[in-house]
């Protein structure tokens, strides 16, 4: 059994994208909207200004406005983890800041990742001077590994070394590395850790284990196919519920992510808006779209999903 | 012959060093100092705020401060090349637009350094968003080619269109990959380009071949042995000036860059501040240190450059 305290964020969480205007700013209504709307589908708890939500993409300020527009919206934020993290040590602590001051449930920090092969000295120090500076014991640093884009991996010993200096306020991990074998052996090495796995394919392997649920960019779609996994983890049908949610989810490992999803947000609202994305992020080629809407129809669990298009 | 206008950038660059407070904030006034001593050490011109200035490490305000120092203290900023990149499209533009209000001569800009593997399409659209939100026919791009840290090179072909699209604006590159034959496919595809070379090794073959010079990095400390090669390339021993700059500047190889050269400006000036960097960078362990100084102060050539030291 796994110790599950009413104050942990545990379950499916949306890596929430941002909606933009024409003009490339965050569109503040419907990025509520879309908060809401994913509350409603079988999400137990959002993280906005991630990857998925192009936080790199926006400025301070923009990523200000996102959390502000959400409290002010009256959204739950003891469940919402925002991303934090920045190259910039002065910008991952004003973000951490202002997201604590709405309330929120956790800060996902990426490490620095302009300058490469860092040593663990380095990072350590990146995280403490973070910490320090937040200074607020109500802080939960979820550390964001994602090899892939940030090229600066969060090590074992990395987590060994904050965990045993700051304790509490070193939760978890979302593990967007896609590797198993790594969340498995964070489980292994620190019982009870937050860990989310980055795709919801390992969503029933990570609450066997242990860990506390997913943060995944398909939810913000594929919600209604991963709550039942989180509801049922323990129920003889636990791995259907699985294979369920797998074989939606695997179809988007083919486009580009973000804009696979907005595709898909742009078939189920009917608005064209929700393809705008910031560069280098681009909108998926017409014959992409037709492809992934193809694909997507072609299951019988998306129906229910893609019924919700006007 | 190249074309050599007035106009033009030309010569030997500092990446300028940003020195920092206990408290890690940039040091304006020990900033302002140092620029004035490199142009007074063999410095044509200086390129303040980019990878060696730690400029990613700093959020927009502090970026903006340097440049406002360094507007405020007379510097001749029209030799000044500023890094202007980011990940987020309104912090370059918002960097960028304050760095030509203050008569900056050219604007360094890497491409979003986030996503991995993006689209030359989004490449493109993110270049060409900056240009047209900045809206100043004064703006002289230089393109930051360094894969190593970036992870997104600018190719020959997005340079091409950027050049075909934005003509004189695409103002020319500085390459920090290392790799002279990179400089030289790019100087033989765009006669005239204003390619910077990123190490000073490769000062002399960029000269013959019609770049524009080096912006680098160990010239904060190696301007007095760079400017003979700049003065003196067509002259009879312009090799042997070539290798005089070379023998030292290899030696930093060895050693964390932003780290030996802080090191070395405390060496100079007897400021142990000098050794501050922003985390993940570090300063040199002791052993690093010692073996650095011992290595610099065996060079002949070194020794009016160390001199300096109190």
């Amino acid at each position: 059994m796994t110790s599950e305290s009413s104050r942990d964020l545990r379950g499916v969480y949306a890596a929430v994208l941002t909606p933009f205007t024409d003009a490339l700013e965050p569109d503040l209504p419907r990025f509520v909207a879309h908060c809401r709307w994913l509350l409603a589908s079988g999400c137990d708890g959002l993280a906005p200004l991630g990857t998925t939500g192009e936080a790199n993409s926006l400025s301070v300020a923009q990523r200000l406005a996102i959390i502000d527009a959400a409290a002010t919206a009256g959204l739950p934020l003891g469940k919402f983890i925002f991303g934090g993290g920045s190259c910039a040590l002065a910008d991952a602590v004003t973000v951490t800041k202002a997201m604590l001051a709405a309330g929120a449930g956790g800060a996902l920090l990426l490490p620095p990742f302009y300058y490469k092969d860092p040593s663990e000295d380095g990072l350590f120090a990146f995280y403490s001077e973070v910490i320090e500076r937040v200074g607020d014991d109500r802080l939960k640093i979820y550390l964001y590994h994602y090899p892939q884009l940030s090229a600066v991996p969060i090590t074992l010993s990395l987590i060994a070394r904050l965990k045993s200096a700051y304790g509490a306020t070193i939760a978890g991990l979302k593990d967007s590395s896609g590797d198993w074998a790594n969340s498995a052996a964070i489980l292994k090495a620190f019982p009870g850790f937050g860990v989310f796995t980055g795709t919801e394919v390992h969503l029933l392997a990570n609450l066997r284990a242990g860990g506390a649920g997913c943060i995944s960019a398909t939810t913000n779609v594929l919600g209604p196919l991963a709550q039942p996994v989180y509801a049922g983890w323990r129920a003889a049908d636990a791995e259907v519920r699985q294979q369920t949610l797998t074989v939606a989810r695997v179809i988007f490992q083919d486009y580009s992510l973000h804009a696979a999803l907005k595709e898909v947000m742009a078939l189920i609202t009917g608005d064209a808006g929700w393809r705008t994305l910031v560069p280098p992020n681009c909108p998926l080629a017409p014959a992409e779209r037709a492809s992934l809407a193809q694909r997507l129809k072609a299951l019988p669990q998306m129906q229910a999903i893609l019924a919700r298009a006007a």
